[in-house]
């Protein structure tokens, strides 16, 4: 083969676990397929595990309990980092980067929050960081963004990018079952850890809008400044009441250009249910960008699973591979963008967003309070699109609004004064709604 | 900026209709955010056109009628092929070729048909020849195939990649309006040429179908092999009898890596509503990928248009600005493999691939009909997902029949049993089915 000539790259492995066994388990099952498209062989020159994994064959490969010692082989080529977490990950990624290595790593918590500080090493040793399998698994959503859509000014990009969570919302709305009931279920099928906070609460697709809102809109890392609200407080009713209104309700992480500034959140979102990342189900992802030449693309794919993420490993690896040799020139920004042309864009606090909302509420069943609700909107200016007050046998019946755009404060404000009127019980529920016309 | 001191990269646009005329405006609009990408400013140094775009301020660029003067200009580093056709834009495209320039092109049919000597000579002169408009507009599929699917062993790919086509077969559901009717709107619309065998009959999604499965399975194109049938046929009836069973007929490019070959195909086909491709409307263009280690992922957005496609060339232009440089070893192989790479995979004849059916005749409405037409079936090993006899005041009924997956020719047989009844009147009507299950 062409390339036959060039030397095989040797790869050290750190971590061995779900998605470290699936890298190994592709390289080695698809080398021949892999190396024809690399133009070298790839080989896994050694192992940093702590454990061995079952399904994997790893006869014959050099292994270590010390994964830093991967990091210093003078071996290797490119060091992958699979051990997940924070201190172990960074110490092994800079020391990897310290040695010249290239590095590949799936870590999304790591990039997030130490992203600036590994790319500028990396970029002072002239290696390459490269972390597709850190964003929605299996979907070559950075890739896209950073070199697909390359020509467009990015508008906005809304995305599906927790597996577990859209499991429990397309479960709920699916069977009118209820969040803790079906968070059982994702945990006993593997879908949730046993403390599921970081994916019910918004913290791991934080971490994943983060670097996606890096990527589109050229600035640094900012996790610490990204908003986030959980699914836990999403009742049955809720997802029915949405749906009689033509919408679903999905987990989204959402950034935009706004006029002065980025906005950054991640929140349970009403989108109407003729769009096509309405219909994304069960644990798979999806994301929607708006670019402002191409308009809308949507990428959608398994968003973790060991050979879904392997497959986005393995291809940051032949990426490297296939830029091995070159100068920093010929080879693509860690964050889409050169990092001195890095903006300074201010990420927006929520309350200076702008958004549709879906409110519901208990009101007293009686005349006049619907109009001191729709007047205390309307002295926000807000504008009503549409209202529901249900039938029930209680004193109080629910009453669903849904608003046209507004910025939040003002919301905020109004909820303040509809809370406190005495025929309303207890707070206003609220959910963000977005129809993505743009 | 960093990349300040590197030189301006010089780009020669030939072709300034609608996609040349959305790409000057496309550099011009996002000049800074593509240059804080790219590391180096992308200058248009000279146009090729015979008319003037009234769309395009071009005032202060060079402008010649001669596009083979831009092939031949020595200031320019990239040749933007934008004319379309095959003679004119062949000729182009080697002549910058062997003047040592970069290429970009959106010319799928001058690809399917002339890339393997196109790639040839790019390799021997060390340029790019890059493609992703080509296919599917502002979706960037090529580069997701190419580069981000890198792990994968691909089964199969499936698309809606004719915008023309994915408009009519929406209108024909979503209203029960006629072929010819929807077909007329769409010409009137623009979105139809006024010779619409291109787009109806296939051979557009054909061109690029061969693109995307020589990416996928590493062989050189070969459009004379692939197997093409048009929607001009598909009645409002199969639309309906379709909804009834829970598919949706969609315009399809398919291919698949088969036992024996590989399948290379354009039809209309059946798809289950609840697929989330069935739900890619009007003239949007969706690309589903199964690859053994990702799984499923799917690629959606506009497929054509000023802009959309604009998109894709100047992602193009800023890909091979960023490996300007670089050496042969340090690039992307064009067809995703390396050269010498390519597999001498055979295109299986529509007769030895497999698929599901749907077949619609007109049977007399006697007792002893069905049960002769099922023997049939039978005989050749077909078995029967579904059955719908249709109730009508002709003598004549509808029978509709879904099968399983069986082998075209042992179909084929069948068909022509089944037409040699006399209780049948007329042909039988076959539709391809894809559950897309795996």
């Amino acid at each position: 083969m062409r390339g036959a000539g060039l030397k095989p790259v040797k790869v050290g492995i750190c971590g061995l676990g779900t998605v470290g066994g699936g890298t190994f388990n592709v390289l080695k099952r698809n080398a021949e397929e892999i190396a024809r498209r690399a133009g070298r062989k790839i080989i896994v020159e050694e192992i940093g595990a702590r454990r061995i994994n079952p399904d994997c064959d790893t006869k014959g490969t050099q292994m270590t309990s010390d994964v830093l010692e991967v990091a210093r082989n003078p071996e290797i080529d490119v060091v992958v980092e699979l051990i997940g977490g924070y201190d172990v990950a960074k110490e092994l990624v800079l020391t990897a980067i310290e040695h010249g290595k290239h590095v590949v790593t799936a870590n999304k918590a790591l990039i997030a929050v130490h992203g600036n500080e590994i790319f500028e090493a990396a970029q002072k040793k002239n290696v390459m960081v490269a972390f597709e399998a850190s964003v929605a698994g299996g979907i070559p959503i950075i890739k896209a963004i950073r070199e697909g859509l390359s020509a467009n000014k990015i508008n906005w990009l809304a995305g599906i990018i927790n597996g577990t969570g859209n499991f429990i919302m397309t479960e709920m709305r699916d069977k009118g079952r209820d969040f803790d009931d079906v968070l059982k279920e994702a945990q006993e099928l593997g879908y949730a850890e046993a403390d599921p906070t970081f994916d019910v609460e918004g913290i791991d697709a934080a971490h994943k809008l983060t670097i996606l809102a890096s990527l589109a809109f050229g600035m640094p890392l900012q996790f610490e400044k990204a908003f986030t609200e959980g699914i836990s407080k999403i009742t049955r009713d809720d997802v029915q009441y949405a749906e009689e209104l033509g919408y679903r309700i999905k987990h989204l992480g959402i950034t935009r250009r706004a006029e002065n500034g980025v906005e950054l959140r991640v929140h349970p979102t009403l989108i109407p249910e003729t769009a096509l990342i309405a219909n994304v189900n069960g644990v798979m992802n999806a994301v929607l960008v708006d670019g402002d030449a191409v308009g809308q693309t949507m990428y959608y794919g398994p968003g973790a699973g060991a050979e879904p993420t392997a497959s986005a490993v393995v291809a940051d690896i032949v990426d490297v591979v296939r830029t091995l040799t070159a100068d920093r020139d010929n080879r693509v920004p860690h964050l889409a963008f050169q990092p001195s042309e890095l903006s300074d864009a201010a990420i927006l606090p929520v309350e200076q967003t702008e958004s549709a909302y879906y409110l519901r509420m208990n009101a007293e069943e009686k005349p006049g309070v619907l109009a001191k609700i729709t007047s205390i909107l309307g002295e926000q200016g807000i504008n009503i699109e549409a209202i529901i007050q249900k039938e029930t046998s209680e004193d109080q019946v629910p009453v669903i609004i849904l608003t046209q755009s507004v910025l939040e404060q003002k919301l905020n404000d109004a909820i303040a004064q509809i809370e406190a009127l005495a025929e309303i019980g207890g707070s206003v529920t609220r959910i963000r709604v977005e129809h993505f016309d743009s």
